[in-house]
């Protein structure tokens, strides 16, 4: 495809899912939201989290990586948490899993990149597929949601500008081999006061666990109802890592720790 | 129809209502609608509250009952309050009313089992309306989500699994007559801080009524401007009960009241 | 058109934003969402904001001025703040610039009133387009969600009522001009604690200007990372109005400051 030609792709249904840090009061998001409509009437809509912190990427991708599996293949991800808008960083449309995903590149696609490495990248740089007039703050409605519903109308990505050979990837903390175990960290807590660890659940082979986390330590069960109300447990949750949690109450208010808290997993002696 | 058939329906338009206490920062409502949007892609999900307060069964049930009833016949409700997930507590599929319930049988039907006593349940039993794998901890994602979108298709009820005699049904606090009038309980505050009693619109009869709550006398009225702003009334809430309230303020953050406080209806002396 | 007529339209796709200072805790937006899709079962409701302030007129107005323009022609906006629910304020439809505005005359419309001075406007009036029980409480869902769902279809809003020669309009603080510059005021404050002005894009001339707020003096930039971060700056933001801002952080929390705060703006001196 040359670089003057501008596909249109045609209206028609196709799910975008939208991860921002904008919040729900304020109208940012029904006007990504009225943007996009706009440009694809049938695209639809599908709100996963706006609650990620106020510019908090790391969050972001988080709440990104658990969330896209589970749509259908041709999904757009439209992911906007972006406290460098208007500087050099690029904005960009990522093809990886046969789904799409736009946004800034800062690292909000760090989990995509980890799990498909070759993933091709391209930035939005076609005037066609951007408002008409370009904000210095609010990109996510000027750039990247115009070019989702462009996207969900089936333009190519190859269409809205040039490839770019890598995107920026957030170091991630995995967790270290001690003596007998594992040490990880916290990196979410739910709703619920869950502790989501960085230790996957592949990692942890057959045999009797224990985990200590803050001073407490708690036996490996199924689900929360295996242990009494109000005890500690540690878990395979269902973001496939080891999660500590109470049953019927919050692990975090519990304990007082948040995202970056130690934690060890060990393997009980077999005396 | 025998246990061998698997009826797959055809992917159409149907509202489905979604109940949970799962909040909207965390991915888990996003999950549930990638799942059902990949089942069927024109199923229209509907957000009704997503802030139920963890594991607040009745919470969610007075939710679920007060929605309900708004929505076109075959709707699917999809009511995800689950602190036993994972438990021996049955997942099912209830029909009532012309509408379709899904969720685990804990309580959270209670206000369908009440003016539908015949309803008919189902267990979700059916491999092949579930995902692959269900875990331990998320049957929203792995169970519910799945049924609600496989219904929306049009499979019957009784595709998925055997039927079940009776669902749980929570106790419910009924006012009692004391003389000259009821003695009822609050049951929801409401974001305005109005405050719901369980005391029905039906019970109240012609005549002139006071209400006395936490130390407070007030009229019944017909709407919020029918007293100075600032001031106590009470009056018919939209929820169809006797309701509690402040004309431009919150009768809860004035009285210190919530669920659970006595509240008296009181037929006016005639003297 | 005659008093008698009652148009039905069709179901079809049509855009209806939302918004409301129900929360989303409460069921009150499900259930004028399951009102809508039984009167159009094709309607595409977007969520706007349902956490305009309890009451907050002035701030409803706000959001929905900032919203509406990015939507299709033809988009229907529902807009519910309305404390004076059951009194004597008139329940209308708006047309104004190519869209339908629905809700209760107290202000709301305040921004399109001025954009739009020759706007038309009816009252809602025919039983045909409400549900057949109007309460005293909920208009949303007895009056202003039928009558959007209504418009969604193609009803004309002349059919709804008579028409209102004038809707209610809240004075708005204008800036004011002082020697050298404009004071102005703080209308908004969004999530990520940016301090929105009244103070317009387009009367800020070229030259050097410079901020003052509560005891802050900042220099007008292009966007938040032009300067370092944790520092103060001053921009036009994405609503078209200059705002205050700290870079990675909350001007609003660094100065303790909200809606209605003095802020002035002034011409830097030549020499």
């Amino acid at each position: 495809m040359t670089a003057k030609e501008t596909p249109r792709g045609t209206e028609k249904r196709c799910p975008v899912s939208i991860v921002t840090d904008f919040g729900t009061a304020d109208p940012y998001v029904g006007i990504m939201k009225g943007v996009m409509l706009t440009i694809n009437s049938q695209a639809v809509l599908v709100d996963v989290s706006h609650d990620v912190s106020p510019g908090a990427i790391r969050e972001g991708a988080f709440i990104l990586g658990a969330s896209w599996p589970f749509f259908p293949p041709g999904t757009v991800h439209l992911a906007v948490v972006d406290p460098g808008v208007g500087t050099g960083r690029a904005p960009v449309v990522l093809a990886a899993g046969g789904h799409f995903f736009v946004g800034p590149d800062n690292g909000l696609f760090t989990l995509l990149l980890d799990a498909f490495p070759g993933a091709s990248a391209w930035r939005l740089e076609a005037g066609a597929y951007r408002l008409p007039r370009v904000s210095a703050t609010f990109h996510g409605r000027d750039l990247f949601a115009p070019a989702a519903a462009w996207l969900s109308r089936g333009v190519p990505p190859s269409a809205f500008g040039s490839r770019i050979p890598s995107l920026v990837r957030l170091p991630r903390a995995v967790p270290e081999p001690i003596p007998g175990g594992l040490e990880g960290a916290i990196c979410h807590v739910d709703r619920f006061g869950n502790l989501v660890t960085n230790i996957e659940a592949g990692v942890i082979s057959r045999g009797r666990w224990t985990v200590r986390l803050a001073g407490e330590t708690m036996a490996l069960h199924r689900t929360y109802g295996d242990v009494a109300s109000g005890r500690f447990l540690a878990l395979i949750g269902s973001f496939g890592y080891l999660e500590v949690s109470v049953n019927g109450g919050s692990a975090a208010g519990r304990l007082g720790v948040g995202v970056g808290e130690r934690v060890v997993l060990a393997q009980e002696s077999q005396d």
